[in-house]
């Protein structure tokens, strides 16, 4: 980590009665910085308050984020600010204190570093053992009980496997680890509802968008791996990676789409600035 | 709370890099100090133990662990210890580092104060609308993964309603927030089955000792909304309350059983000693 900021304080250290160590009790946020610029501030910070709403934890005072978050970024070409709300502090037991106090964390990490033949040429993912439980009450909201994550990640150490796609209990298709999931068939772009599990990325909503802009029909719905199997094109994205062709999922090889190719150009040529978030 | 190590040492302070803070990335066990004896260590340990291989986080020096906890129990009359182990500081994304140092947190709170009538005349409990999600990978284990638990406890606020029981997406009563439950129909001691979701917890497992004992039959098996409303008998437990017969689920009501009374009798007369802890 580069540095840091809890509070608005430089310190790196939470007290061990913080809900976010004793339940996962709150958010986060992972925001691409280029050019000293927040990408996509405004979606981040709707995402991070609709969690909040639904955890019950009190609203966070925007202004005050994005001017700690600006002041961590400075003008950094290329970097990586992780946000993190938690309820704060309170009791031994599950039950929510009357009066609670949000706590705050703004981390800036290095850009990491992503070889270019990913977005270039794709990767080869594998499909996780590891599924989703079904929560509709915590679905779509990035919030910090991530323990599926962390068994799936641990299923591969092969470093040409960039990504594992999870299915839901019934086995569905969600999302990857750290990914959304976008399938092409019949000229049709398919990514999985996400109303039981799984997170809704601002990406993945900028890619609905942008399919819009080209004319694409884009479907949410329930995904099987019968469409992955007979996709023509696959891709993955988040805020950091963008859009990721994928070129192989376990034994099944892939091309490189049109569709693909045409997003990722639309994506990288409109950097939705008016979206972003500079002092 | 009244004291605290972490690793070993006094502070309240937990790095903001800890993967107990990012991801609920860890473990956690409530041990009951009774007159200075922590009260079923070997059963909390083995638990701990068990979770950590579950997780893939190095075991804990099970001895060191006992010498802290004992530490800071003293000769406390009545006190919690709460015993936190995470996989330590680690990356930004899921994937775990090569080498973790595990992160050890032991905390001593005071006993909290329960009416009398709780375990005496019986508590009154709901059924939350909130559903533990499935997943076998997760399940029995004490997690840090606790969301599910804070939403539920956030269902009511009336001081008599004493536990909210929770079923899983398929409708099945799995347990209560904080608690093990345990209904009797036809002379037959019945648990839920906790493959899928829910903890295992050491007073479940210390009732269906006792059961043996008393020679009344117990099942583990699917409970389902059918069987708690035909229940002769309902109660719940955990290391702190012990056994605490439920009288009401809503608005339907029911005597405190025979059954119920034997067992927290025999809970009572034996302490189970040979397997607490004290130096």
């Amino acid at each position: 980590m580069i540095k840091e900021l809890i509070n608005g304080k430089t310190t790196a250290c939470v007290a061990s009665t913080d809900r976010g160590l004793l339940y996962g009790d709150g958010l986060f946020e992972t925001i691409a910085v280029i050019d000293g610029t927040l990408r996509h501030w405004p979606r981040h910070l709707s995402r991070l308050q609709a969690g909040c709403d639904r955890l019950g934890i009190p609203a966070v005072d925007g202004r005050e984020l994005a001017h700690e978050c600006q002041a961590l970024a400075g003008n950094a070409a290329r970097a990586v600010l992780k946000v993190i709300v938690t309820r704060g502090s309170g009791g031994r037991g599950y039950r929510v204190p009357e009066k609670t106090v949000a706590t705050r964390i703004v981390q800036l990490h290095d850009w990491p570093v992503f070889p270019p033949v990913c977005a270039e040429t794709g990767v080869a993912v594998r499909v996780c053992k590891t599924r989703l439980g079904d929560n509709p009450a915590l679905a779509g909201i990035k919030h910090l009980n991530r323990l599926e994550q962390v068994l799936a990640r641990q299923e591969w150490s092969d470093p040409d496997i960039m990504e594992g796609l999870l299915l839901d209990a019934a086995g569905y298709l969600i999302e990857g680890t750290m990914s959304n999931l976008f399938l092409l068939r019949d000229e049709t772009l398919l990514t999985p509802d996400l109303h039981r599990c799984g997170v809704a990325g601002i990406m993945r909503t900028r890619v609905l968008e942008l399919s819009e802009q080209l004319a694409i029909d884009a479907h949410i719905r329930p995904v099987e791996m019968k469409d992955l199997r007979e996709a023509d094109e696959i891709f993955i994205c988040n805020s950091l990676i963008g859009i990721w062709p994928v070129i192989a999922v376990d034994s099944s090889e892939y091309e490189k789409g049109v569709v693909t190719a045409r997003l990722q150009n639309l994506l990288d040529s409109c950097p939705d600035t008016g979206n972003s978030w500079r002092t």
